[in-house]
């Protein structure tokens, strides 16, 4: 793993809402972001499947990390969810693929998916794009530990 | 409260991502619907604001307060948000209000705010409404008990 | 009519494509910006009603008057349109009004109605804004013709 | 062609608003639709690049044809637009792609793009399938001439 990639993970390490919600970093490289939620009784909504929130906060924490990756630092301007079908299932996946890159915006798709690879919901991203030097960024991800 | 304001909330009760997040029912009639969070540090991001994901959490159960309380029952079909300024607050506030409704679809704007009044994010959502009778809404929610 | 809205109104006279589709400026203040478009056989698609791109395009125009009076100047960043009923109608109306301004962001919801005030789309726009001074514009304006 | 594809082509020339517009189908088949104008002056907003509302129309017309190809027939639900930059060119081209069906839903990308190939706006559109059987909407649709 990269330095900055390190540096990235380490820096998601200290999001709050993502711990609380169960939600690891799989992978992230320059053609996606995954990450991932083992679904336990927390997550559920008052119908027994997972909670429209946690569909929505696992696929943003899916472009934060892709974004953050390919340019940062990214942040999230706007966000769109369509919720397809409920979501049964014991695992979530978001993956994050970034659709274009223009200026300082970014507009990633991401789709959250269940255990047998069925599609919950199909989420559209814009970021504004900072541009900060990879270096600067991880000095001051190492001096904020 | 009325007998439907009741098992409306009493259903709602049972959503345990919304319970893990903190959220709670302030308020829902006619008008509005209000939910409200106290926040803590298990809400924040790696910035140390309010994480987006939260943000979106708490803007969607306003809407599904709401929804289910005009028109039981009300399934989210999506959902967009627009994050206006970094989330630095105590305690967080979700207003939704009915833009429109017609046939099966519903449209409301749900505002989100922090302890001065500041808007945080303007969210807007689509739902379907089944169109279920409310005494038949209530009877199935009692039973579920 | 002051001398800045009689500078915005000849700016958009220029816009060919708003001509083309006959839409005209009928109100624009510090509450909305309304806009308005005889409908003729020109504005329908194959099932005989207004085309959903006439009913983005008088709506996204609502949202520019209004923006660029309120805060010249302010280009779109993005739209998003929910189509309700099928647009059978003699005159479209989109009205424009702003929900929320936050630093170079401005968000607006624009309704359009048809003859009997029956809601036909809810629009949502963001807002880039320039921040320019208004008799600079004005100055630019004038000069351009 | 197919007969289907025939009568498909035959139905949408019957869209006035694209008609005058000037935008052609160039192709529809199982992977993506596509539809271009020749870029004249009428097609332009008061700074001289071509209009939002007919950068948006080019897009909903390129999802109309794919969807109806795909699944006849469906109806635009709702659609979202991101302009990238702005759009001086002499032609533009929407390609539509689906990126999920689920039941009733059909969730389509919009691309659409300039003479470069430079990206002006990215789309994405929800639609409602209504299922009606391929050679029972031919039969409609010939009748109807």
């Amino acid at each position: 793993m990269s330095e900055f990639t390190e540096a990235l993970r380490s820096f998601f390490k200290t999001d709050k809402y993502v711990e609380l919600s169960g939600i690891k970093i799989v992978d992230v490289n320059d053609e996606q972001a995954v990450v991932q939620a083992e679904i336990n009784e927390n997550h559920l909504n008052a119908n027994g499947c997972v909670q429209g929130g946690m569909l929505y906060t696992i696929a943003d924490f899916a472009f934060a990390v892709l974004g953050n990756y390919l340019h940062p630092s990214t942040v999230t301007q706007s966000g769109q969810i369509t919720y397809l079908r409920p979501a049964f299932t014991k695992t979530l996946t978001a993956t994050a693929v970034e659709t274009e890159r223009a200026g300082h915006c970014t507009i990633s798709e991401v789709t959250v998916r269940g255990d047998k690879g069925e599609t919950f919901c199909i989420c559209h991203f814009n970021g504004f794009v900072k541009d900060v030097d990879k270096n600067e960024w991880i000095k001051k991800i190492n001096e904020g530990k």
